[in-house]
């Protein structure tokens, strides 16, 4: 939620001199609209529009295959136990709530939303998901589980997107949803402790309401558990601003799989006494222990918040906005999100709203603005824009003049994973490029597709792929690239893996930004890190759970 | 080193309404000096300034004892070999050069500044330096010392104030200091790369003439080096606006005592791939590897830094300033400095400086803002200082008119350690404590040494204690307890421990806010980190360095 001040811009900018044509860059080459009306006119989508109705029908009613069935390759670790009545039995015994415990025997469908990933690609088989509410039910579970050599896979919100939070086979599922109280919150210092199950979006509105927001931010707020974020190294909208988790969590309370919990809920911003031990759960992906808990330093909220939204031609414009901004916005940036010209099509596709500017670009950038003096930014902000309009650096763009118009304009870039998924899937790469490399990806990919003929863009259902698009936080150097297709085909990944991965490796990127590594990954973690480091990383998983009961086939390869 | 803007305040207030009377708040009861001239106006010390030459003849005529000598209870590890002429001979071949060996045998002398650490209360007896000037010099060295079971203490640029950087007995000393060059620098990224030995100051320098800055800064910068200050996760005086090293640094090389090289020298802002093995060693102050070469994330140089420093009559008016200048100064704050009365009076005293302000106060702050905008960040001081002045939140203040005088007004901050350090030593206590207590520990603790009668104030050469003073990063909570000693005494020593950590322990504070546990510290860890965590850091301690030839004695218990 993005708020705007009192003394807010009531500047709606529109370039007089650097109007530019928007060229082709659908994958079926034909513009798909031009000249939509501008922001809150109310239009009808015209008869190019992508049915929205019948391509929801079409993803719901596609079902999603076993991970096992998908990757025959992987196979059940057969170290592990299977569940028995008797451990379900057990579990009921040291829980203190009967409606802690879903158990397939009672009803199957209700696990059904625990075995699925969000992007509806992986799909595990577990039996029983458990619910604990304190730090201890957790304890007792994992000691058991390890003791009986149960797999386990803990579970936040369920929005990751390398299939992380689910089982691949049969996993138990410990899901931190009923630990979702704030613990307490300190004005003077700004530091939140909570439960790891309390959804990201209710830490935020609890720190609204005391002048503070969460540090992160993302797509997924209203679904994801703040655990969950901090399991995963959640990157966000707000990192170039208040920086990553590494920096802003202060403590995590977290149980290792023998059933110790680990109380480290640290309110204080230094304190250098020994290891820093929450930065190994920081980003683990659940393979070390289960976070139940965490403390986080909290920004005070900014007074003023500005959204602008632009239009650009190329991303060498867009490389020049970027420069500008930070010299011209300085401290007070604190976004700077790319979307191509296809996401914004895509979305205006499958949403039916207007497009923000009369014309359409191949790129769009949206810069937010957060600090303490609504006067100073707005005057800040506007010396940007007479610079990138003077220069012709921006061809057109538009200034949110109140919150509802600020959240309207982040739809066109949050609503992008939604407007992906939409025909059935996506394949999704998270990634870090230098930023001189950066947009080439997107290209190459483009090309890539073009030439193996698997496009069918929006109108052609006989082909599998939409589209390649991109957008991303550029700010961080970090890039999302987006297969949207209608159904997961083999053929599809096999042209993007292990090409995707290669071309990251040949520009010194990271193969997941933010994203981490979960099931998806797990196997071309090679690409960005040697084998030095990923066996020192084994001999870390292997200090923290020695039986492997954590979240396992995923992460990182045990050999 | 603070750089001033163009468009610098040019305002030198002086509160025209709330003068206040210093009260008496010396140990000895008595008022040192008042009405000292303003900044920039020559004086001549008073009658009852201390002498500074005999002060600094009586300091440098002190021997440091042996560490050895002076803590009996710690004995040397049977299981570390002695150092051999052989081993010698080994080191003379692995090196490409002779000037990297220093040897007892040669010239003992040499060895001294090596062996005593900073606040000359620690001396070890090692017969050996190394200085290594690759990563794969120190791996061999590592490899060679972990099969012989010789044990090792890694030094940056030994200006650690816990003993953490000097040998307890005859540890071999590996020295980075002849690894000090900075191996790329991206203006884009804002990404350095360099080696572990640059010196902090000049990793700054060099920073500086590329519009950058280092996203640390401390007073010991004209000497610790940024691996130094990487291995023990120093904090300074930036990390109120630039955050912890957690968060800026970006990978790290290091050696593990087996040799291994881990080039994990990432330069992107986000990578999610994998365990973020550079946390473990920063702040493991050399205890399972040594960091050889590092990337960190530099910000870029602020346009307008303004420094501000004022008089106030009482904790409970820094506080409401403290309060004030986060609201009214927001984002642009990069220091909010305490330094209580005696402090200055010290500083004063050992250096004949004329004080900054016409009258002397309790407390002083020096206040710092860095923003892109001149007349934003002026216009934001002067609305701050009408607040604070205004509402007789300070008494008095000043604000630097140019770059020197800004220099001249964090001497009285940054020059602190020197001043107490002048009489002989300083019982050094660098502590977290919430900010309604943050005060109340020197305040107590001078009552604790005015009733064991020990305080001889800087006149009476008969009794050990200068005084007790305290100053501190007040924007991050951490207080700095400073006992000037005319020699180390173990009736100080017990009057003060275990009394500051059980004080801290009661107040949820830490031990150790950022100086780290070193030799001073390992055995009070438990009064902030409890035995789940103690016992958790021992099995990453081991995974590292199961021989335990890394840095021993410190840091944590071995058991």
């Amino acid at each position: 939620m993005q708020s705007l001040s009192r003394a807010t811009l009531r500047t709606l900018v529109r370039s007089k001199t650097a109007r530019a044509t928007y060229p082709s860059r659908t994958t079926s080459g034909k513009v798909l609209s031009s000249r939509i009306s501008p922001l809150n006119l109310s239009v009808t989508p015209t008869s190019r529009t992508f049915s929205t109705q019948s391509a929801r029908c079409y993803a719901a009613a596609k079902e999603v295959k076993f991970t096992a069935d998908n990757y025959p390759n992987v196979q059940r670790d057969p170290r592990f136990s299977k569940l028995t009545r008797e451990d379900v039995d057990h579990f009921k015994s040291i829980l203190s709530s009967q409606s802690s415990i879903i158990d397939a025997q009672d009803d199957a469908s209700e696990l059904e939303g625990f075995n699925t990933d969000w992007v509806r690609k992986y799909r595990g088989q577990s039996q029983l998901v458990l619910k604990p509410k304190s730090a201890e039910e957790v304890s007792k579970i994992l000691k058991y589980c390890n003791d009986r050599n149960l797999a386990v896979v803990p579970q936040g919100g369920n929005t990751g997107l390398v299939g992380g939070s689910v089982p691949v086979f049969d996993e138990i599922v410990i899901s931190l949803s009923a630990m979702n109280s704030i613990r307490s919150f300190d004005e003077v210092s700004g530091v939140l402790v909570c439960d790891a199950g309390v959804i990201l979006e209710s830490a935020d509105s609890y720190l609204r309401e005391r002048n503070h927001i969460f540090p992160l931010d993302l797509g997924a707020k209203g679904s994801c558990h703040v655990g969950g974020n901090v399991a995963t190294n959640a990157g966000g909208l707000r990192l170039l601003r208040y920086g990553s988790l590494h920096g802003t969590v202060l403590g995590v309370e977290a149980v290792l799989p023998d059933g110790t919990i680990l109380h480290d809920l640290q309110t204080l911003r230094k304190n250098n006494t020994g290891f820093d031990l929450k930065q190994i759960f920081i980003g683990s992906e659940g393979t070390v222990g289960i976070i139940t808990g965490i403390s986080i330093l909290c920004p005070r909220r900014s007074n003023a918040v500005n959204t602008a939204y632009f239009g650009l031609n190329s991303f060498d414009h867009v490389k020049r906005a970027f420069t500008k901004a930070k010299t011209d916005l300085g401290e007070i940036l604190s976004a700077f999100e790319l979307m191509d010209g296809l996401t914004q099509d895509l979305f205006h596709q499958t949403t039916g709203k207007p497009y923000p500017l009369s014309d359409r670009y191949p790129f769009h950038v949206l810069i937010e603005t957060s600090g303490s003096n609504g006067e100073h930014d707005s005057a800040k902000l506007e010396a940007f824009l007479e610079e990138v309009m003077g220069e012709e650096i921006v061809a057109d763009g538009t200034v949110a003049q109140d919150e509802t118009q600020a959240l309207t304009l982040w739809r066109w870039r949050e609503g992008l994973p939604e407007a992906c998924a939409h025909w059935g899937g996506t394949y999704k790469y998270d990634v870090s490029i230098p930023l001189n490399d950066f947009y080439t990806l997107i290209e190459d990919c483009r090309k890539l597709f073009d030439e193996a003929g698997l496009v069918g863009g929006t109108e052609d259902d006989s082909k599998p792929v939409i589209g390649v698009v991109g957008w991303g936080h550029m700010g961080d150097s970090n890039l999302h690239l987006n297969v949207p297709v209608r159904w997961y085909d083999k053929k599809v990944e096999r042209l993007l893996e292990p090409w995707v991965y290669e071309w990251i490796e040949k520009r010194k990127g990271s193969i997941s930004a933010e994203h981490g590594l979960g099931f998806a990954k797990r196997d071309f973690v090679q690409y960005s890190r040697d084998e030095t480091a990923l066996e020192i990383m084994r001999r870390v998983k292997n200090t923290f759970d020695p039986k492997g009961i954590m979240n396992p086939y995923k992460y990182i390869p045990t050999n």
